[in-house]
């Protein structure tokens, strides 16, 4: 083994690992940005709670259900904890893998696991009750995301769907990380049902601004600033040419994604809106992960650019169907998601028909799968226990009423 | 070739391309603290526009403009869109450079070319027409930024002022950069002239103050944090000696330009502005940018404390010239950017007269060609459609006029 | 030497000196987020001066007084400046370390040396005098924390309390830089007294919530994005296993502070305290911080949940003592820092009660340093000038009086 070239792999996926988690900051600021601010708090505190957990839960169980070693496909567990290789000596085994660590592989992965929990918070925020949300969370995290993850980076049945060398691809996870928040999602905000006030007595959507866009568009740059590892560090090691066009491809969706949604939204309604040309980064980015290895730079602008629209027409669509979901979650990350599993079938170093139907396939039976087992779990807390705060708490905000505590206590607000 | 260090290298140099990327929202952050709140989502728009467009347009046009390959030395173009260097079997040439990929190459110098026109969106906030700043965007970063910047380090003329291995030295862009956008912002805040109420009827100047000084000092600080890689990254590979040197004296001339802006206005004014600081840490990190690969720890902690003094001066200069610049572009970008190229000539390891002469040339050629280009495309702009939002406009905010939206929804607002 | 890896380490090095300059920007939104917006400028103008002043200061006198080469073990001075050693060429001479070269060390270095008086910045906020906190700041940035820093780091008593190879552990500072921080911090708010209306007449605390808890809650992720850098930077170069094994020990610590911190405050208050589990998550990062080189990833669960739990008894300790730390930086640093620093003798590699002694003794001894040069310090400034500021400018905010300006100029507030 060349140490040398070891060592700058296994800092770059540390790197990477860093800028992942970094990620929570964004979700976090995005979230709370797009929502009321009697809401803060309470948000927050998910977001705090999911990162906090989801790397324990995938400490003491997701990491080895999510990579078992050889399995059937479909479902296998490496046991409870960590289990380091090591060498007779002591120290660690290196020739783990050739561009990290046990330990690397183990956070950087960590580091994506809360993610999908993340991604629900959003949508659900604002009359979710925490304590269920948080079982929730807790079950998602610990084994639906780690099962899903296990079926195409676990080297299950998905990454084989067509013989030894031939599967789903998913790069680094608009189906495996962004699809499986996102169909959470969904099955929630239809569970919950929208906030009061969201909808009109004639079914027309109201507008909820959110109360703090600075933060928002920090958020969407702070996660801009994670993909560089999240996408980077999917590579999984260093290597120059693979990591390098990563980036570009990635960037460029997420900027062509911006500009998409911009044109489009200023084309439809005449505005130059902030928010949107925010989302369309988001949908950008969400679209290229899932081939941000196979595409040119300019198959990546248009990927992003399709996606920035996809967004617009997105939301539109979830306001259609009377869902509510206030940051727009299910636009970026399930839509989005789903789009860009489906363009490596389109475009690319491994488009074609039977690329494509791979892609559908991984992209139907994770949906199927993940809408089953959220819709089972959201439904089930909601029989037992009631899962949507009560109208007053909802008009006082949650951040008083589960907290007792205000998250702007000098600035005067008005009540909304 | 040695990969483990090729590979170091490119690490080193995409950490850097993600913290300049970074620096975006450093600038966001503070643009929008030293404004009032009712054009907040305008400048952020604004600054999201320009890194999308920035990238798109640095892919289709800048990267060829700005290294043609060998060319007259004063305007080359090697065609539209991106052309890697591949190798007979497909996979890409890493002989094109010991530091980096293609890729990283493109990457790294399309974070930068976005940065000039985010300099211009500072000075010109709070009174300009969105539709209008975007055309000249796009006319700045798709063509005078790049041509400027291959004049020196596309290997042009300035970098050969004095025969072939001796002519203007700029680091990591002083000039090329900060004083490219610097030019255009003092052209634009001429053209537009001042703010409603920035000068009572005597012609004193009044303070118009920032509406949220933390999210400024974050924005600060996070451009601190994007000058490890602008300056770092500006090595062009990870040369351990070279880069921590370049990083001591950045982050020494940075502080240096904190104290020294603190210490001046301390007594001229009696009073512990943190504004004057945080402008001063900029002013002496931008003054350090030419120099930062020449200069002794000492002498980084001169250059920066005089340009934090500079910045004091540069202020109150712009404002006896009844020039409103809100966020001090024009002192901080180009009177720093002035101060930190001529001091290569007076300081450090090729201070000499001769080479003050190629610096005081360069300082003058870039800044003719850039202020003459951008009058010219301003007074276009002016003439044809106006460039200034209407009074009316201006009173009530952008953020209502042009966005239809509030950056802080649920808080309560003085007008003003 | 094998330059790929030297350049592989010294990327590594760089980065995390990044990431710990990054976490002032942590260190001072987490301060105004707990405290009142009315003296919101008066702390971002104390954590921006200690950085710069810190840099500085740890360029002229610090990094040669806490590395003096061969010395007494006491105190050392190795001389103004740096001297940063060449070869006979001119060219830095990489030898000197196996992990980075000199000018990283230093600057490495000079990222930790601030980081001790900010502690105390948030500890003494909302009613010390800006001149006075500064002195003090200069004094123990220069002298103090470089001093104790020798005595470990530098290579002196403390390292050898037990023999050549044998004496007080402290990975990347649990005591060496939270702790000193820590001891000065409870001296200054014992010194000052507490904030005017914290303790009712008969003695109970009166809770004075924080003004902006996004901001506080941005602050502990970067904080903890930070940590990457501190302790993962700890290890001196970028060795593959001992960086990985630490930067996934110090998530979990963090990880499990959070969730200790919430639970135990959930059963004792029934009620989910946001601002509880951020302190929690610092706890555990303080705590992992001495020992993170030396545990496995179920001891760092052990050890950061047991800091969240002592984070939650300390802030009610504090209280009870009526001690007023408006954001819990004593619970957090010292009390924690404490707690980490005798961890090492509990658990992991090195434990044992041998170890447990030479813990118990380096956090008395620098304990005892660090207090009486703290109280000496501060009672000297109090006698010469006083140190807190009148009743009236506590009342109406130190912003407005030190400094002549407002935090959120556009925003209306509710006075208190």
């Amino acid at each position: 083994m060349d140490i040398g070239l070891f060592t700058a792999n296994n800092v770059w996926m540390m790197i990477c690992t860093a800028l992942v988690f970094f990620m929570h900051l964004g979700f976090s600021l995005l979230e709370i940005g797009l929502t009321r601010q009697k809401n803060t708090i309470n948000i927050l505190f998910k977001n705090i709670f999911i990162i906090c957990t989801g790397l324990i839960l995938y400490y003491f169980i997701g990491f080895n259900l999510m990579y078992p070693g050889s399995f059937n496909g479909f479902f296998g567990f490496a046991g409870f904890g960590l289990e380091a290789p090591l060498l007779a000596n002591g120290s660690l085994d290196l020739s783990y893998n050739e561009g990290y660590t046990y330990w690397t592989d183990f956070l950087f992965q960590g580091m994506f696991a809360a993610t999908a929990a993340t991604i629900v918070s959003g949508a659900v925020a604002e009359r979710i009750k925490l304590g269920q949300f948080m079982l929730f969370t807790v079950l998602y995290i610990a084994f639906i995301y780690p099962i899903v993850g296990s079926w195409q980076w676990g080297g299950g049945f998905l990454s084989t769907l067509g013989g030894e060398n031939a599967g789903f691809h998913d790069f680094a996870g608009s189906t495996l990380v962004h699809s499986v928040g996102g169909w959470a999602a969904l099955m929630a905000i239809y569970i919950l049902g929208p906030r009061i006030g969201k909808f009109g007595e004639d079914g027309k959507p109201n507008a909820i601004p959110g109360h703090n866009i600075p933060l928002a568009t920090a958020g969407v740059l702070i996660l801009w600033l994670g993909w560089f590892g999240f996408n980077g560090g999917s590579v999984l090691s260093a290597d120059p040419a693979s990591t390098s066009i990563v980036l570009v491809t990635t960037c460029l969706a997420g900027a062509a994604g911006g500009i998409g949604a911009f044109i489009l939204y200023y084309i439809r309604y005449k505005n130059y809106d902030l928010t949107m040309m925010l989302n369309g980064i988001l949908g950008g980015l969400v679209g290229i992960t899932a081939g941000a290895d196979l595409m040119s730079p300019s198959e990546a602008i248009l990927i992003g650019a399709i996606a920035g629209c996809v967004i617009i027409l997105g939301v539109a669509l979830i306001d259609r169907l009377r869902l509510d979901d206030p940051v727009g979650a299910v636009a970026v990350h399930l839509i989005c998601g789903i789009w860009g599993t489906l363009a490596v079938g389109i475009f690319g170093a491994k488009a074609g028909i039977t690329q494509f139907l791979y892609q559908l396939s991984g992209v139907a039976i994770v949906g199927l799968f993940c809408s089953v087992m959220a819709f089972i779990i959201l439904t089930t807390i909601k029989k037992a226990s009631g899962i949507r705060v009560s109208t007053e708490e909802e008009m006082e905000g949650l951040d008083i009423h589960e907290h007792g505590m205000d998250a702007y206590a000098d600035f005067r607000m008005n009540q909304h």
